[in-house]
């Protein structure tokens, strides 16, 4: 119970999100990060997301994983041991009350001390999660139909700058490639990296599917848990995959196109750069794995 | 006053700064941003930064007008004119009682009003401003003997990623530099681009001089105010200057390096990558341009 519900004796409504604000649990409308946390004015921050479905996380360890290595190669660390970091995840999924929930874990720097030198290996680091209801990143309408895509003209951060295996709030080159889309009439866009292969969108892995096979680029793309999900379906429909290098051309020339994301699970494409795929329509490879999903 | 304030009759304290937080006034250590504001979890926000010395703006205007510029070219509005938005900065001030202070406007994104689509276009923005006491980046012993410098294996965002004329907080590159420069034992970092030339540092522009003339990066950089004023007091010490590609041979190459910034003035630099310059001190040019300033 926050300080607020203690000093009126009422109880707090956590059903629309909870959160665990460094230290204390509030609605996830609440939370907050200090404008001077390092976290906000330099982007010093990592996060995982991990989902619960029918009341269950999936796959919480590997996710829980990769959160660790995200912090340690920001040279950050909790006092929360992993099962700590878990029984907190669980908690605020506990106060939502929500049986499907979009549970985000996030580290920021913290901020200098007063007389403290401005080195961020001084800081404290601060431990934020929220548990918050599902929300389809791609309206219904636009599954159905399949997505319109594009490939933007804005470039992805290369990992030489920002370390793209480190999930980060960097998001300026995706929003930007969002406003592309938006001009261009599509519903998504898809980023290159500066020699012309196809990396990702924002948010999301990317897919195409050429002679049967569903490829996904190599390079510049969070090794998405997702995508890992994708991989173990396309085994069990027993269709060939592969991580390869793909330029824009293969990427315009494919039979099917696909994204999938932890927040919208598959999601097809029906055109790329006004290009009609399969009749318009998803795609056959994509509506299997999709509907296995 | 602030709802705290008013519900206790006590006295806000603001002297260790002041801050407008989306149009509420509190002491600056609570100034805060709603973990759910993409200015937060993507990084969708832009700022500046102004000086008050003995009690005034420096250069004001042009910050404004910069800071302007920013929001509209990540098709940000506020419903504050110029005007506005000069006085929320002024109330600021006056609040934290400061004569030498620190001063920022920040603007973010926002979030998604319940049920709306997940597009920036839509969004409400949010306008946040501070003023604190004047902090030196760099530390007076290191001023005095002139700062460790390296040249950073991290290389800056490039500009077709993210525009570096639009003052943002993808600070990913910049700290992983810092961490470098820790490493090595030296002050600070700087960075090149993916072609090997000259950026910037985290926060601030930098500048050599060979045979007698400053010389400044032309690319990846921040068309930075104080590198203005840095310009303006050469221009009244008669060193010539200009404004130009500068590799890392050449940077190693000085004769002298110095780096300028809102927060620190010109900062003098005595080593670059464990090369010692004119001495070991800072050189002479360098410090006619601290003095004067």
């Amino acid at each position: 119970m926050n300080e607020q519900a203690r000093a009126t004796g009422a109880k707090t409504d956590f059903s629309a999100g909870a959160a665990y604000n460094d230290g204390v649990y509030v609605p996830a409308a609440q939370a907050s990060i200090p404008i001077m946390d390092w976290g906000f004015g330099k982007s010093d921050v990592t996060y995982d997301v991990v989902h619960v479905r029918d009341g269950a996380f999936f796959r919480l360890d590997r996710h829980l994983e990769r959160f660790e290595r995200s912090m340690a190669g920001l040279r950050m660390s909790l006092p929360h041991a992993r099962a700590g970091i878990a029984s907190i995840l669980i908690e605020c999924v506990r106060l939502s009350g929500l049986r499907d929930a979009y549970v985000a874990m996030i580290t920021t720097r913290g901020m200098p001390a007063p007389g403290m030198p401005r080195k961020p290996s001084l800081m404290r680091n601060r431990f934020h999660a929220y548990a918050i209801p599902w929300i389809d990143v791609i309206p219904e309408d636009v599954q159905e139909h399949g997505a319109h895509l594009i490939i933007a003209k804005t470039l992805r951060i290369p990992p030489e700058s920002v370390d793209p295996t480190i999930k980060n709030f960097h998001w300026g080159d995706l929003v930007r490639a969002m406003f592309e889309a938006e001009d261009a009439g599509a519903d998504i866009a898809i980023l290159l990296d500066a020699d012309g292969y196809v990396t990702e969108g924002p948010g999301f892995n990317v897919f195409m599917v050429k002679d049967g096979e569903v490829i996904s680029p190599d390079r510049g793309a969070l090794e998405g848990i997702t995508r890992g999900t994708v991989f173990d379906l396309c085994d069990e429909l027993g269709v060939p995959w592969r991580i390869a290098p793909v330029t824009a051309e293969d990427f315009r020339d494919a039979d099917e196109i696909f994204a999938a994301t932890t927040a919208g699970g598959v999601m097809p494409a029906s055109r790329i750069d006004g290009r009609i795929l399969c009749n318009d329509r998803p795609g056959p490879i994509s509506v299997r794995l999709k509907e296995k999903k």
